[in-house]
């Protein structure tokens, strides 16, 4: 069991509605030993892979892009939210629809920071719907780039984001990956 | 001359109108070893101050935040930027002016994440007029928690933030402080 999964088991709340709870270490207060830890699990696994550029998209994903960029000495890059001032020639632009908010969002990243040389690892903190990363995949598309891999905090393995980018043969690795949650009773997905 | 200041030197670019742009290295494209030496200069200034929490503003103040807490070894807290889901008795919510966006935006901490037991360094990308750092004293107050430090990576040393915190008492510490620039020259403050 590594360090997330033991503190989603520890800390972690799951409220009526299916909502997990994780803002006391993750994605409001968030405990940097741990993002630290999680980075180097990232790292272990897609160690042998070229990469030369971590990519997310703001906000609670940067810590996670930050400890993972670290271990492969690359630059991140974060996805920024909502319409860019200056929308037009400089930037690769992507519409994620949100299922929790009922609403899609724009994200945007500058041209001059992803290029066709770029060999990119995507993390993020969730995946639920896949939402965020098919947008992502869009953008690296546009840029010609390569996406060698996916990392991924917490996975909810109930909802279909896994299957669909397992299916579409991205190398897929989440940290924690919740097959069952109710109030006071979360189940991890035991790992291979 | 630290991290930061060689790396403004080398790379920052200032366009006509008088905007800086580090988004190459500081809050878009990140470079994380930057970061954790900017982490580890925060942490050489405030060593001696009990600090109990790094507090920031999503999303470019994230990244800063985490390396400093890791050298602090204590959580980071990031203010969310927009209207909460629940406004009402679980967050503390503060308004702050945006003179670069004219217009104000609302910052919320849930209130669980930030107590009367709390002594808190507050770091953050920029300090211009000091709006996101009123901001955030103003959140501190209502906790009843108690302000130890501002570690600012880039304080614009001609706009009247840092004149106005320092005139508070507040032990303001920036990593580098821009006295003047104009298109292919920036001057530096130099260090007492």
């Amino acid at each position: 069991m590594n360090a997330l999964e033991t503190m989603i088991l520890d800390k972690g709340l799951v409220l009526e509605g299916g909502i997990l709870k994780v803002d006391m270490f993750l994605n409001h207060q968030i405990e940097p030993k741990l993002i630290m830890a999680m980075g180097r699990d990232f790292h272990e696994h897609f160690k042998d892979k070229p990469i030369t550029k971590v990519l997310t998209v703001e906000a609670s994903g940067i810590p996670i892009a930050m400890a993972t960029a670290l271990e492969f000495d690359v630059p991140v890059v974060f996805a920024k939210k909502g319409r860019h001032k200056n929308v037009g020639n400089d930037v690769y632009t992507s519409q994620v629809y949100s299922y929790t908010k009922g609403e899609s969002y724009e994200i945007n990243i500058l041209k001059k920071y992803l290029t066709a040389d770029d060999r990119v690892l995507f993390v993020d903190d969730f995946l639920a719907n896949g939402a965020a990363a098919k947008g992502i995949i869009d953008i690296i598309g546009q840029a010609g780039a390569s996406l060698l891999g996916i990392g991924i905090a917490i996975e909810k393995g109930f909802q279909d984001g896994g299957a669909l980018l397992r299916g579409m043969g991205v190398d897929l690795y989440s940290l924690a990956i919740i097959d069952r949650m109710e109030p006071g009773k979360i189940t991890l997905r035991e790992h291979d």
